[in-house]
């Protein structure tokens, strides 16, 4: 929701979607850049605003786009009316600026649909069990669609974006990437949870737990996007493997603690630190002790390396008696997703053998039955996107 | 297929579904301890066996089963012809003892069925490109019937072990464990993938890219099994995490390539002579360099640990420029399997937690989207499955 004029572009094509016969519910995110323009005000008038307050003021962002679309809806002849989070039965927990949906009741909704009337609902917010308004955080609005569609029994969650579908990478690194026309949940799920930016990983789980279809589209070009199935029809012979995209992810730094004592509880006290924080933690990483000493490596979101190296350093380093931690922002992840690699070892074979014939150096390495990733230096990872693209034959299809 | 009285059993079974009306076609694998009587008989004339002449004389226990079954079925009655796995139209590539299937052409078995004959195919065995008998290796049973079910277009692919379905964890070693009436195929495969014995991965895998449904059924008791469907609908709160099994392996050993020089090309070469051997890597670690040096991990089933560590110390190792390499066989896998496990990150935590607080110590940790693996001492590995299935709450469901 950039501006006015795409809302009434969207507001448009809301209405089209109706005189087709189908029953629309709308969810919408904020306009453009205002939730860092509310972040940026909220920073000028205090150094550490409450979760609370913050979050009462970034919703208002969603607040204001809802009661314009509907507006524009207005404006067009489609009867259509605003529902904040808490209005349309979010209920979630009590994580501020990063709340997780517990449930969704969303009767104010339907009631307005059964009346004709198109419910415009507010992206990424809700009201917390002790009755707070809350932000969901990241992925927020994607997640409110997914569990809308879920709690309406809807037949499709669109998701509109500004991308066309999911992408076999991404087009503007990989060039000759080439649009799905399906992608199955479980890979998608890969595909977000290693850098595919949209949808939002939140959204995936939630669809693919609660069995919502979706269809990732263009709230540009208005084309078919790509659909997300349960499963793909294979073309290929029984037992091969079919690598189906290759992802990267610039948006983590890698965080190492050196030289620590290999004794239970370790791990535990780590990672309670950080999950206490709320920081979420990506790729782990623990190797071969020598010694009785080892390195614990792990990936989160730079932005959240400060808190996490606040986190190591008040106490956890001494108190687990590390020599030291490392610090490297400058990564990236870049990521194979496909079905059958496990019972193939060839396919991590050839991805080290494609890095490596291109001077690429592996700095970690972490496998699932249908992902291989390999952590690179950060100016490498689109180089090696191209490269691993060409190499599973992901061009020329 | 123990013994002739349980190939009455299994025949008696046959009749029943025919009775109810159900096209069924069979797949056998060789009885009880045959396979192994094979091998045996290879071993006390060649020291080094021909792969050619090895599957030549294993798939022999399959055709025995396969022609016995069809007379005890006759014997009741009911028609049967069986099928050998060339005659069964499976095509499979070159790679003798564990060859993979590439195409299925079931003609004579449909064929059989249409005149109301029950085929009844030999598992685990194939023709390969060069005309050669081959064997498809360690489940290859299961993979050879979820094929055949898939190219049948059959509706369901019951797979009858000696297990009554899938189980929250291993119930010898948890007792309290679970029988699910239903399981994902993404989570299966992650089981399978980390110790779950039954089903095969390989056959989950092909069921999964190949979408047939599979029922996991007992061979003993006929009741039944755990369905394996594209999702389950979850009960759980929209986003919360769903935790579903606990899974260990004690089958595999850990090999440390130590103190390696961190240069593009390590872990290529390194992977690509496992692959070259055939050895299916699993776990692959690679963490922290420090001062350009590091440690790469990786396990590897243990009944190729003698072939993994010959084909280090083949070259690789100098070659590379590695100080060392460490072998450990005395290692356990745990595995934590569910979904929506990576937007909350204190699911980690709670796994490090519960091994620490049982003074478990981890020594390698790897994570997947709907996965989290920790390899443990062998001996603490079980209560490790204990531990895990208690505070995941998977006892009292």
């Amino acid at each position: 929701m950039a501006d006015p004029d795409r809302m009434r572009t969207v507001a448009d094509h809301v209405a089209r979607c109706r005189r087709r016969g189908d029953d629309v519910t709308l969810v919408v995110s904020a306009m453009g850049k205002e939730t860092d323009e509310l972040l940026h005000l909220a920073a000028q008038v205090s150094a550490v605003p409450s979760g609370r307050e913050m979050d009462m003021l970034i919703t208002a962002g969603e607040r204001k786009a809802i009661a314009l679309i509907c507006m524009a809806l207005e404006e067009l002849g489609v009867p259509a009316r605003s529902f904040t989070g808490s209005q349309a039965g979010f209920l979630t927990d009590t994580n501020h600026r990063n709340a997780k949906i517990l449930e969704v009741n969303p009767d104010r909704v339907s009631e307005s649909l059964d009346s004709g009337i198109v419910p415009v609902v507010a992206g990424s917010q809700g009201v917390s069990t002790e009755r707070d308004v809350t932000f969901l955080g990241r992925g927020g609005s994607d997640t409110t669609a997914v569990a809308l569609a879920k709690a309406l029994n809807a037949q499709m969650c669109e998701l509109y974006t500004d991308v066309s579908g999911v992408f076999s990478a991404d087009p503007r690194v990989a060039p000759s990437a080439r649009k799905m026309s399906e992608i199955s949940f479980d890979e998608l799920l890969e595909m977000t949870a290693t850098g595919c930016p949209k949808p939002a990983m939140r959204s995936v789980e939630v669809a693919h737990n609660h069995q919502v279809p979706l269809h990732v589209r263009s709230a540009f070009t208005w084309e078919p996007g790509t659909l997300v199935v349960q499963a793909i029809e294979s073309e290929s012979s029984v037992e091969q493997p079919i690598i189906r995209a290759v992802t990267h992810d610039m948006s983590e730094s890698k965080v190492t603690v050196v030289d620590v004592p290999d004794k239970p509880g370790v791990s535990a006290s780590l990672f309670r630190s950080l999950a206490d924080r709320g920081i979420d933690v990506d790729m782990i990483v623990q190797n071969a002790s020598e010694e009785g000493r080892t390195n614990i490596s792990f990936t989160v979101p730079t932005e959240h390396l400060e808190r996490a190296e606040e986190a190591m350093r008040s106490g956890v380093i001494t108190e687990l008696g590390a020599r030291t931690i490392g610090i490297n922002p400058k990564i990236g992840r870049v990521s194979v997703i496909g079905a059958a690699m496990k019972s193939n070892p060839g396919v991590a074979a050839t991805m080290f053998e494609t890095l490596a014939n291109n001077g690429i150096n592996i700095d970690m390495i972490s496998t699932s039955a249908i992902r291989i990733s390999c952590v690179v230096a950060a100016d490498r990872a689109e180089e090696a996107v191209q490269y691993l693209h060409t190499a599973f034959g992901l061009d020329d299809r």
